[in-house]
């Protein structure tokens, strides 16, 4: 059934029965003119907001409803995650063109609550509009931390050891393979489709090491690398060698003819953490790894020494801020 | 010059130059994953988000892009102010054509700026992205509100007196108005154009009254009406004669040859507040007046009763949930 058909209240109507929680924070919940909640008393809020627009971030022929909702979910949780904190509740804005059928968009709804209880947040609220060209997904996000473990892009310094969680590469390499065979759903395509936001590891981390900086793999590696360093008004240099690209990825580069290497700086989507601790911090690192994967990739240096990538080859070449761009 | 021409990071360095503001309570501002804010101690958290689309919600023929921005931020601090509370922090995400150039966006958030202000809320955080089809601002506002200020649409109770503030029928008469005149701009249009959320009317209220419920009439006072009846089960009359109408409103109603009185119940985006007190709150609802304009427009009934306009003429009509709706 089109939502043209059921109209705007009782889709709404149909929505909030379907996400609706209770937690005995939550004083108002959906159906208000807005939801009223309890803060922790010892804990600092994170405001999040990150928005998916079809066709800018999203394309339909290689994704599923639910997929989209899981990914908008995904990209505002990731920037909880990049703070230390944990993600609470939710708002979520959909734009909806008139022909969506109301299954489809129950299942956006279904997506976005899948991923949310994996990480027990809630979604407690929100807006469904008309959008005349496409779906739209923005979604607003409140998390926690306790002042001790929250983790800001800016702290790092000169000589501080460059991280990141995870492999990098599959969320850019996922998207092209799914353009090349749109019906083919390897597990590479996952990253792209339905990426896990690295809640739980940042919580590790934080726990356990002095993270100087962070966050998350949003446009790349690259770029995000740059915004530490423009931030801590640094330089820094990352090691080829060092990267963590899967052998998946690597695959997939052999098929497509494509540089897994490019894949990991560049790759839009990737939700993974780029972080740097102080070297004495290393040992603890290293226990870490146990339960996260975490790599060393790089080190911060002074600004005016610029910013570079060390070749397998010995070759020091500039690293450009390439990621994805919206205008 | 075009967003296209400086580019996306120029463009978020531009605007966070332009509405950056400091607060000791916000720990992280824009230009991180999130913001981080303290929390007040002894106040519970207002939760809310809307969104204006172009086209939908307003039609850059008859808006500045000062207003829009005005428009999109007073939507939402008009939720917070029918919860009872005063609105804080602000995060905004812009879709924007690549067609748009750098200085209307700034007139877009010069617009949220100004008004966000008047009731010293803070814009902390947002997204730009590109937008196929058409500019939309969506907001995600956080207030605030001590817990014996909360009023929720649920609450009130058969015999409650039904009452409004300030004049209904402005935003749509002035919308049509300028449809028909767009080079004029009467006194009228401002409603349609730059309303004022009623935050300072709502603290009034909630601090000299027991109010029972609350709502902000965003899509009509009729269409607002069945919103409390039905979260309250119960039934309402209203009164013809006592519904506010602006002499101004009157008039364009004579010009355009329309009702004001059918503008009054179906006019959205009016950003007055609709709300119940019991009859023995009614001698404080007279002094009251004194600083805020508040008419007493009706009385809950049974939900058998229904929902009914008792006319000038004696005659008591059905009332139909005529507000707009999306799909």
């Amino acid at each position: 059934m089109k939502i043209s058909q059921i109209g705007e209240f009782d889709l709404i109507d149909l929505i909030e029965r379907r996400i609706f929680s209770k937690d005995k924070r939550i004083l108002v919940n959906i159906g208000d003119d807005a939801a009223v909640i309890k803060p922790s008393k010892d804990k600092l809020l994170i405001f999040t907001t990150d928005t998916l627009m079809e066709k800018v971030h999203f394309d339909l022929r290689y994704s599923s409803f639910v997929q989209i909702g899981w990914k908008a979910m995904a990209a505002n949780l990731s920037d909880i995650a990049a703070m230390g904190g944990l993600p609470k509740f939710a708002l979520v804005t959909i734009g909806l063109p008139v022909s969506i059928s109301v299954e489809n968009v129950i299942s956006i709804y279904d997506g976005m609550n899948e991923v949310a209880k994996r990480y027990k947040c809630k979604i407690i609220g929100g807006d469904t509009l008309f959008s005349p060209e496409g779906i739209f997904i923005s979604i607003a996000l409140l998390g926690e931390v306790e002042k001790k473990f929250l983790v800001k892009r800016r702290g790092a310094k000169k000589g501080d050891l460059i991280c990141v969680t995870g492999d990098l590469g599959e969320a850019q390499a996922g998207l092209e393979f799914l353009r090349r065979y749109p019906r083919k759903k390897p597990a590479l395509v996952k990253k792209h489709l339905t990426p896990f936001p690295r809640v739980h590891e940042a919580r590790t981390l934080v726990k356990n090491l002095r993270i100087s900086s962070m966050i998350d793999i949003s446009d790349g590696l690259s770029s995000e690398l740059f915004h530490l360093t423009e931030e801590n008004d640094l330089g820094a240099i990352i090691y080829e060698e060092k990267i963590p690209i899967s052998p998946n990825c690597t695959k997939a580069g052999d098929l497509l003819k494509r540089s897994p290497l490019l894949w990991a700086l560049s790759s839009g989507e990737e939700y993974e953490l780029l972080f740097t601790i102080k070297k004495k911090e290393l040992a603890k690192l290293e226990k870490i790894k146990e339960k996260v994967k975490v790599s060393v990739i790089g080190e911060m240096l002074e600004k005016k020494e610029g910013i570079f990538l060390m070749e397998r080859s010995g070759k020091k070449k500039k690293l450009k801020k390439t990621g994805f761009t919206h205008f």
